[in-house]
């Protein structure tokens, strides 16, 4: 018997035409798709209070060629130097390079590159191959006073990559993307900062091979962005993965670290522990390319044992047993879980229709069970380690749910969730081309002010009627968590989402979330910063910043708030 | 039958008198005494090519009234102006407490005043009784430019209290030793810096009575300086517990802190996780005074259980096989040990001796299993957390241990080791007298240069005839861990003792260790702390010091190398 699905829209199925503005703001393989399935659709139809006239016809789909406005503003001169240290075919400074290089993965750049409104652009982008070519491009830069921003792999949330002031963008997943050295004794491994997620789990996962090593290992670092962010971008904006509770973040996972800063350049030691004074090799971590340029980094690395994983899912009748539960367990001194996230209400919802519950036997038991729509709550993790380890945490972690009032409901949403997870962002230029808006803001948090500032930030985002806010937390300490906050609405205008993504950081910052769990803060919540910190802490950073970076080439233009006006900070 | 026992030698077993040398550099309670026992006393004099006759006479005692040549140095309305800021009763230039106020706990201290030899003291010692008291004081010092010195629980090993400017010391533990809050929602609790280790570990220990808490906790830190020690000593010279393998060094556990220095005063935030910019936090941490002073801080506490507290020993046939597990055990990913402790075959020799191994049957069975001595290697441990974790760590480390060659030996040793942990220290006073010096260095280190490091530095102190060294490993990472020497001769001469050590310290820098794991860098390494860091990573430190410091009031004389002429470091 074949169902009448009804009207499907014309999702775009292609990838966009090269050169074009399409193929620079759509996310990761240009081949890559994700459209919302039939559930999904029906939700946005609802949701928005759309029909299938609303997505007869797509808005602006950035399918122009890309053309640039902004004149180069190098010297002749100072170009054929940096020709001369990298080589002709390591430099470009065509419309499109200088373009894509400077562009990040925000909504408002996504908003603009559709309308073919170009970003604050650099003036030329060069590919150093290693070491020596950094060092030389950054003395050279800082005689000349030419700005410099550094590119990883492109994904920053945080306008981290626009070259407000022009100059050079430096992109090292080119040449600088290869393993330095590896050390089974010390589980270390020392790379370019260059190097993208895949290839050095890749390498990681494949050690015996590919490193003549006794065991395989992992990275332990999944951030959503995984596949189109380099180790370098992890590093300098405080990345978070999704196994995080477990591995930790890359704050943790860093053990030293190289740089090429304008004062000069350093390796820093590689002693797992030592008091020998504050530690430069953490001072550099989260400095956002506004102190130097990492060129190498030695990581900590963990036995890759997928065969002991434990996944695990359960519905809790309410938020409130989600969040006891989870500290109960983050509390607990049996280990963490690697991935561990509990889901709002809201986004409870969602997740059973993305996710593949909804329609399925499970979810006739659960609402059967008592479990309420827009009460109930999702929670999905596993366990990694080694095999009794990860029984254990499994084991303790079913037994203090069941004490919150939760089902289990098997580790099946949890192998959905993994399979969907890198996939997830591309469902985003399907919304973008019929005029919805998906973006994400997040916040650390401690357990005590967790409620507060989920009710606070949900307040205002509700306040704009028709709008999703759906909320995780999905990074656990013993000490608190983060809140992720999702937002979808009806949205084309560029001011006007502006003004509101403005409205939901200033609410996040005022009830007292941090003003990022694992973004960073880039240009655009560097408003806020000295308002967050503290004039006191902004003054320590700045004393840095003037250590390295004397003549302000490095990232500036509000990177970190080092350079705002007055006016430009919140109060 | 009564076993003839032969000579004993006169222990010191009374207290000091008040107001004398001794009173000031004797370990821990002055009614507090650990005498060599009759094995011990028996190996020191063939270890040493003494006699009974060497103990019939005691040296330098110290047991004469302080008396200190330095003129006070204030003038006199300054030291009006500290009266008027904390109350007369909370000022005190008198000698004694100059002097007392002005010294640690390092050999060279100790062997110049038990010869009467005051060392660089202080003008003036102030007991402020909150952190206003400490703003005004600062703010003072400041424009007056009067040196600063900060006194926690004066059980440093570095010189970091020797005054070598003058100026006044800050006694933080005789007013500012509170418990500000606490909160167990977020297993946090706030101090001030001055509250002592007993102190801080019975309350949360005693939480439910004390706190009104729900659960008892504990602090996790238990440096072997833990009874005489401040939390906020802890903190600033990056200090790193027993059992830190498990709940990790100061460094891990302090979470957030509030610090008012000569550029202004500051909370850090307390967020767990956050990705906004550098962390002042951990900026603060290890800077031992010489940034500003520590008013408060936040740190993570864990649950109280010793109930689940698992004990272990083993006996390796070698050191290399003890290394070998400890290493494997570290990088098994089935969570770490909290105590971990590997002694090599010197200290092995010896610990059998004072832990009541020797002599028993135990000796006995592994002498006659071929555990040789000189070449066999004791370890002993303990697992802490939930039980059925504890259980699953001692069955993992039991199975390791076996197959690289080791014999479990009960966890008695264990429960003799916690037994006299903190009361080993009192059996320097004994030795000293008759001329015996024992110290300690300690580095971190990497495994795979683990036995470099050890080899390299045992050859060092082995190099001068009739010295004991012993070396044990307790702190423990899945890329490394420590080596802590401890070295005893028959040493008299201050000069001749202050080579040999810079000898050794030198060895260590060389031989690829950290100058330091967990005691500091206070006034002693220092010299090295350019050579060993480098220059632009000291400019790094330097430019902090400038930014929060720029008159060089706080803790100056060489504290982190900051203020030394190029004579005074080693190249």
């Amino acid at each position: 018997m074949k169902k009448n699905k009804g009207f499907t829209p014309d999702w775009t199925n292609t990838a966009p035409k090269p050169g074009t503005f399409r193929s620079i703001f759509k996310w990761g393989s240009p081949e890559g798709f994700k459209h919302p399935n039939r559930r999904l659709y029906e939700t946005l139809k609802e949701k928005f209070g759309m029909g299938d006239e609303d997505f007869q016809t797509k808005g602006f789909e950035g399918n122009e060629t890309v053309t640039c406005d902004t004149p180069v503003r190098l010297k002749p001169e100072q170009i054929s130097r940096f020709k001369e240290i990298v080589g002709e075919n390591n430099i470009s400074s065509s419309d499109y390079d200088r373009l894509r290089y400077s562009t990040g993965k925000t909504v408002e750049e996504a908003m603009k590159l559709r309308q073919g409104i170009p970003c604050e652009v650099n003036d030329l982008v060069v590919h150093p191959r290693n070491k020596d070519d950094v060092r030389e491009i950054v003395s050279y830069c800082n005689t000349e006073k030419i700005p410099v921003t550094v590119y990883g792999g492109g994904s920053s949330v945080t306008m981290g990559l626009r070259c407000v002031k022009g100059g050079i963008t430096m992109a090292m997943n080119t040449h600088m993307n290869r393993v330095l050295s590896f050390n089974e004794t010390n589980q270390t491994i020392t790379v370019e900062p260059g190097i993208m997620g895949p290839a050095y789990e890749s390498i990681l996962n494949n050690a015996p091979e590919k490193l003549g090593a006794e065991h395989r290992y992992t990275g332990g670092h999944f951030p959503q962005s995984f596949e189109y962010s380099s180790v370098g971008g992890w590093i300098v904006t405080l990345g978070s993965g999704q196994a995080s509770s477990y591995y930790g973040d890359m704050y943790d996972i860093v053990l030293s670290q190289e740089y090429i800063t304008p004062a000069g350049s350093f390796k820093t030691l590689d002693f797992p522990g030592t008091a020998t004074g504050p530690k430069v090799n953490d001072i550099m971590k989260g400095s956002e390319g506004t102190f130097g340029v990492l060129v190498s980094a030695t990581l900590k690395i963990f036995r890759y044992m997928p065969e002991n994983r434990r996944r695990f899912a359960f519905i809790f009748p309410t938020w409130e047993g989600a969040v006891n539960a989870s500290r109960e367990i983050t509390q607990g001194e049996f280990g963490m879980p690697a991935v561990f996230r509990i889901s709002d209400p809201e986004e409870t919802d969602m997740a059973l229709k993305m996710y593949g519950i909804e329609g399925t036997p499970i979810n006739s038991i659960i609402s059967y069970r008592g479990y309420n729509p827009m009460r109930r709550c999702l929670c999905i993790g596993s366990a990694e380690g080694e095999k009794s380890f990860t029984r254990n945490v499994k084991k303790k972690i079913k037994k203090i749910c069941r004490k919150y009032g939760a089902m289990y409901i098997t580790g099946y949403p949890v192998k959905n969730w993994e399979h969907g997870r890198y996939i997830d962002p591309y469902i985003r230029e399907d919304l973008n081309d019929f005029g919805i808006m998906i973006d994400t803001l997040e916040a650390g948090v401690t357990w005590d002010n967790l409620h507060r500032l989920h009710q606070r930030v949900r307040e205002f985002i509700k306040s704009r009627p028709g709008t999703v806010c759906m909320t995780h937390a999905s990074h656990f300490y013993p000490q608190g968590t983060n809140l992720y906050f999702i937002f979808i609405a009806r949205m084309n205008d560029i001011h006007e989402y502006r003004k509101f993504q403005e409205g939901i950081i200033d609410r996040i910052e005022k009830s007292g979330g941090s003003l990022s769990h694992h973004h960073g803060v880039g240009k655009m919540v560097s408003p806020w910063l000295e308002r967050h910190l503290g004039k006191e802490q902004m003054d320590v950073l700045k004393a840095l910043k003037k250590h390295f970076d004397p003549h302000n080439i490095m990232n500036p233009g509000g990177t970190l708030g080092f350079d705002l006006e007055e006016n430009e900070k919140k109060n």
